[in-house]
């Protein structure tokens, strides 16, 4: 058995960055950006109004004047206009640039109009400057926006959109095929027998893959039979990037994977991890045609295949896309807690933050059957080290978030 | 001026749920659930072995007896079998059910098997029990699973899944409008003006609205003309459940937004809220035909675009849709902060959460210009209370986290 830690480096050594392509803007959401940004011109390109009033030149203030006559207005959208005269004022409005020769803006607010004269009203306090914000005060032309790596959420996407950026380099999106088996498994609209139940597995998987922005997803139930298998192995290696499995990798007596994994030439980097839930998992590669297919293997127990995806599968997702890994979170343990085996123990919890923004970790009392009900509560897992037995209250550790 | 706090009673005050619709559990992710969910029979529904080895009956391991013959195989999927000689054993594979009269399992590690018998190595401890998950202790037949106004999620749906629901009742998906306004406003792919910026809202806030699940969303762009706004506002009201504007909402002169909204009969509930930013924020809503649209006029500045969008908008569209309000969340200010002015301020920060656990918030230098360069950097805006000015290092405040 080797170690979450030794899985981990297995994993990362053998991933290779997927190619990246070109996307419309409109289709970027939540892709990873493979290119860096750098702004086409200032930002912003003009001085601009921060407020509807006047635009002026302060000079004139600082020697006194307070009424100005009002010689032009200035739209966003339209061209600059320019203060000929620095004892008039022309009208502006938010985001319209500022007047040539003029200096501050002052609010509408804080101005009597009348008959084509704006007058400051007492007490109004200004300075040079105030009321603009300066071209290049948010980057100026060249400056690097975005880092190769970010993922495009709505604000980097507003950013790209700024300078002009309609089209985007991001990483490939990974074809990742599901393929779960187990004959006790039926589908969610049969009616099973006594002796059956009903696949989640499969929906669990691709819709938490969706959730964390990996969408080519397809997915498909076979039985336990080692002919079957292989064939469907053998056929989903050679179109997708990532091959996903639950169920039939331990050693049950139908447990064919392991065996079809091999003869279907997929070389295993490493089984079994000391960690629980999910100690039988398998990792290997298929390279064809300068094609690489990585295959995880998952067990079928719903809590160990769910854990399983997010401590392994889609940070080795983001990996393959050149995604740059997040902060870690941590959480406090909300009650002490035992665990005697000599295992990694990644225990489902119910995370929560108090009113001082601390986090806290409560685990769901013991419950080996690692089924879907008792995951629904909880918001993701801690990650308890091996080699420990009592964790006590109010210690931390790692939190991992279910992909929601 | 309102307070923030009547601001959002104001909207909630006006807000009906949005109708209920049956739709398959492939297409239910992310949408919000309208019923509640009951097992339809006992989970696990037999007593179901955790291991590969053999089931046998503990009375006779207990009156000293360490070898037992093989008399049969119980898979996963196969009827449950029949243990009729205690003083025998079956071998069993995990998720298969427990044969009739036995209670325990040994798991195969456990085990010497030999000419068709199992024999228990030495020092293994045993009990009733043992390697069985229980019939019903994941959930008795009938106890409520997933409760309405919880948003579905992988986890959620793998329940659904595994209790039969193959079709899912769901609240409707508001259909959603965004009408961006601005003269100065040009495509992401044309060269612009020296006076001239590019679009960035429409994105921006139909990404984040599609990241927070509320994916029937259309947008256009209209210029700042009185009859132009009118007429683009008219036909929206006929086919939108809610109407979101950006732009053209304050005091300026082409701000039209307002006078357009009411003469297309939207009745307003509140305009101006004391608040930084987003003071501007009109919102109201309109009734023809039995059916509601609200509307929402956010100011065109970015920032406070998408703040208001998090603060205001984001929360009314998960109470049309029935969604149970998560939990709030906090962070403490990661340096001091100052702000004078009487308004609610909305301070966008970079968060992070120590190896403790606890989250800090860490204010951007102070910027007006509220552009989505800054923003990008962020992950979220802390609220920082009215009629306070000094706020002191470590103090928590609420945190909203930008829709990712």
């Amino acid at each position: 058995m080797i170690t979450v830690e030794e899985a981990e480096q297995l994993i990362a050594s053998r991933l290779e960055p997927l190619p990246s392509e070109t996307v419309s803007i409109e289709n970027a959401a939540e892709r990873v950006l493979m290119e860096s940004l750098q702004a086409d011109r200032d930002l912003p390109p003009f001085n601009r109004s921060t407020f509807d009033g006047i635009a002026l030149s302060y000079g004139a203030i600082e020697q006194g004047q307070r009424a100005f006559p009002i010689v032009g207005t200035g739209f966003a959208g339209s061209p600059k206009l320019e203060l000929t005269d620095p004892k008039t004022c022309v009208e502006i409005m938010t985001g319209a640039p500022l007047p040539d020769n003029a200096d501050c803006v002052v609010k509408i607010e804080d101005l009597d109009i009348e008959n084509g004269s704006a007058r400051i009203k007492d007490g109004v306090s200004l300075s040079i400057g105030y009321g603009v914000h300066p071209q290049a005060s948010d980057s100026a032309k060249g400056r690097t926006l975005l880092e190769r790596g970010c993922r495009l959420s709505a604000k980097e996407l507003s950013v790209a959109a700024s300078i002009g950026k309609a089209a985007l380099v991001v990483s490939k999106q990974p074809r990742i095929s599901i393929l779960t088996t187990g004959d006790e498994l039926v589908a969610v609209e049969a009616s099973p027998l006594p002796h059956q139940i009903r696949r989640s597995n499969d929906l669990a998987l691709q819709t938490a893959l969706q959730a964390a922005g990996y969408t080519n997803v397809s997915r498909s139930h076979i039985v336990d039979d080692l002919e079957e298998t292989q064939h469907a192995v053998t056929s989903v290696l050679k179109r997708a990037d990532v091959l996903i499995l639950a169920g039939g990798v331990s050693k049950g007596k139908r447990d064919f994977l392991p065996e079809a994994l091999e003869a279907a030439g997929v070389d295993k980097a490493f089984q079994w991890i000391s960690q629980r839930p999910g100690k039988p998992l398998w990792f290997g590669d298929c390279k064809r045609d300068g094609r690489r297919t990585y295959v995880f293997a998952l067990p079928g127990n719903p809590v160990s295949c769910f854990t399983c995806l997010h401590r392994y599968v889609l940070p080795a997702l983001d990996r393959l896309c050149g995604k740059r890994p997040g902060e870690a979170r941590y959480a406090k343990l909300a009650s002490e807690f035992q665990f005697k085996p000599p295992l990694t123990l990644f225990l489902p919890v119910l995370l929560s933050s108090d009113s001082s923004g601390q986090s806290w970790a409560e685990p769901l009392p013991f419950n080996t059957s690692g089924d879907y009900i008792s995951v629904a509560r909880t918001q993701g897992f801690i990650e308890l080290p091996k080699d420990e037995i009592n964790f006590a209250k109010g210690a931390p550790f790692p939190f991992t978030p279910w992909s929601i």
